[in-house]
């Protein structure tokens, strides 16, 4: 299996990336990593780093001129930038060249390249992107979308509440997962116009375990395994309580249980329902998460997601 | 100046009412309660605080027979129960036997009330509810709307900003009020349909100091002091944060800042945009909570809050 990696994507890049690599290289002898960089900056200014992986076996570089850089336009620089890491991550996944793509570089140039290069799956109206949201015991859920998405139809969310679905079944290994419908009461009727439509459309699919509509304040407790929103609720909700966990840090208070919201450690969201398997890391991605995000990627894989997201459409 | 009182509307009804006029009383000499509920249930199931209040010469009780129960279905129990306590308060709300109105009853019902009987201040689109957002150094944001309004167009968004500022400049002395938008993201151009509407009303409108998006983790920091939103993503924020203090008191986690999010001591919301002043107490409230929103209730009559809505208005 060859993992394809965005060595320049993210805050820290590219060390945060490289450490994490030298982390799992050794766990993963099964593993082929193709680094797609700047080689030339990465042998000038990362000497040890470059000499530690060059002559692995179990290593490729890509040379990569370019880099899209955080604050550019994503549809814009991605098609001025094809010698950009995310543009050739994307041109060697179309070529089934890597199995997998993983970037913590920006976020909308990876989704420009899911939707332009490796295209929605047929009948997949709007690809999505998850986060993790912690649980006690060690466990997580997960909320989708979280921002790739503002404005949502009904269909799309049911859309999500399947693709939220399988990912937690196939990679995570939760079995009939409990979906809910993220609104702002427990009623059926209660929502604004898209949600009370997507309750009936979701109530009525049997494509998943749906157990109805959750609140806000039961996102940290166990009630759902899979929390579906528009992009909108979804990116204001966890920036929320991002911003909880900012403030808990600045008051130096710790917990065992809120010390689990620290996303540095997070591996990223596989973009879901898309033809080929890509992973978007979280900008402050530290080597531990990159080391999370191959395992996930390794998952993905091996679990054939893509594959059985295409089953679960016709079926 | 008269404050009318559902005694019969919360989760500790009449306890923490009557709880909350006895904690006032003495320090409010020039304040008339006029509490409505049923009399003789109060007189048989808490003699002691009726005895206490019947002789007062600041205290009216006013009899209504019936109670809107939290779980009724708000338009219908308001039409059908015009003796219920919600119902005469707006009633003599309406013919200015009291001057502002209070309860911490069935929400929706109250809204039915203000719609219905007292009506939106002409020009006004939707009127709203806020919610305190605490901040450090014993402040305090709010943000608005918190779930009346699951839909909102742009030009009602901007409204919330217009009526969120005028509320924290006359009730809350805070001059010149920072109101923001909440968003996806920072630039103008990011969010959802209606958001990128309202960022170019709210910005070309002079009622409002504007500062542009705010997102979720600037909630908790001084970046605004009125944050606008849809009633959907106000109510979904609001409730995480609520659900962030549960999970925290579960912890045994305590920490002054964070304990300021116990909501059952805040003083409610007034409605915003209604021809006369109603505050909506949280279901939850305590004797402290109702005494906090006899302090609003002062401040919002004494201030002129509805008069300088409308003064806004033609302006």
């Amino acid at each position: 299996m060859i993992i394809g990696l965005d060595i320049m994507g993210g805050d820290f890049a590219p060390e945060a990336a490289l450490k994490g690599v030298l982390l799992s290289l050794e766990q993963k002898g099964n593993i082929v990593f193709n680094l797609i960089g700047n080689i030339e900056y990465i042998q000038e200014k990362f000497p040890e780093y470059y000499h530690k992986l060059k002559d692995h076996q179990n290593i490729i570089f890509t040379h990569a001129e370019s880099v899209i850089e955080m604050g550019e336009s994503p549809t814009k620089a991605y098609m001025h930038k094809p010698d950009s890491s995310i543009a050739i991550g994307y041109a060697l996944l179309k070529t089934s060249e890597i199995d997998v793509f993983i970037s913590a570089g920006n976020t909308g140039a990876m989704m420009v390249g899911a939707y332009y290069t490796i295209k929605a799956i047929e009948g997949i109206i709007r690809p999505t992107i998850t986060s993790v949201v912690p649980k006690e015991d060690n466990t997580f859920g997960i909320l989708l979308d979280v921002g790739i998405n503002p404005d949502c139809r009904q269909d799309v969310l049911m859309q999500f509440g399947w693709l939220g679905s399988l990912f937690m079944d196939v990679v995570h290994q939760v079995k009939n997962p409990k979906v809910g419908l993220l609104n702002i009461g427990s009623e059926k009727e209660k929502g604004n116009l898209i949600t009370q439509a997507a309750y009936s459309l979701m109530e009525s699919s049997k494509r998943i375990n749906f157990i109805g509509n959750v609140e806000g304040y039961d996102l940290l407790t166990d009630k759902a395994d899979v929390v579906v929103c528009d992009g909108f609720t979804g990116n204001v909700v966890l920036k929320a309580l991002e911003g909880v966990y900012l403030k808990m840090k600045e008051r130096n208070i710790s917990d065992e249980y809120f010390d689990t919201f620290n996303y540095e450690n997070y591996g990223g969201t596989p973009i879901l329902g898309i033809n080929k398997p890509a992973i978007i890391g979280h900008g402050v991605s530290s080597p531990k998460a990159f080391s999370n995000m191959f395992n996930m990627a390794e998952s993905v894989v091996e679990n054939n997601l893509i594959g059985e997201i295409k089953k679960l459409l016709v079926e």
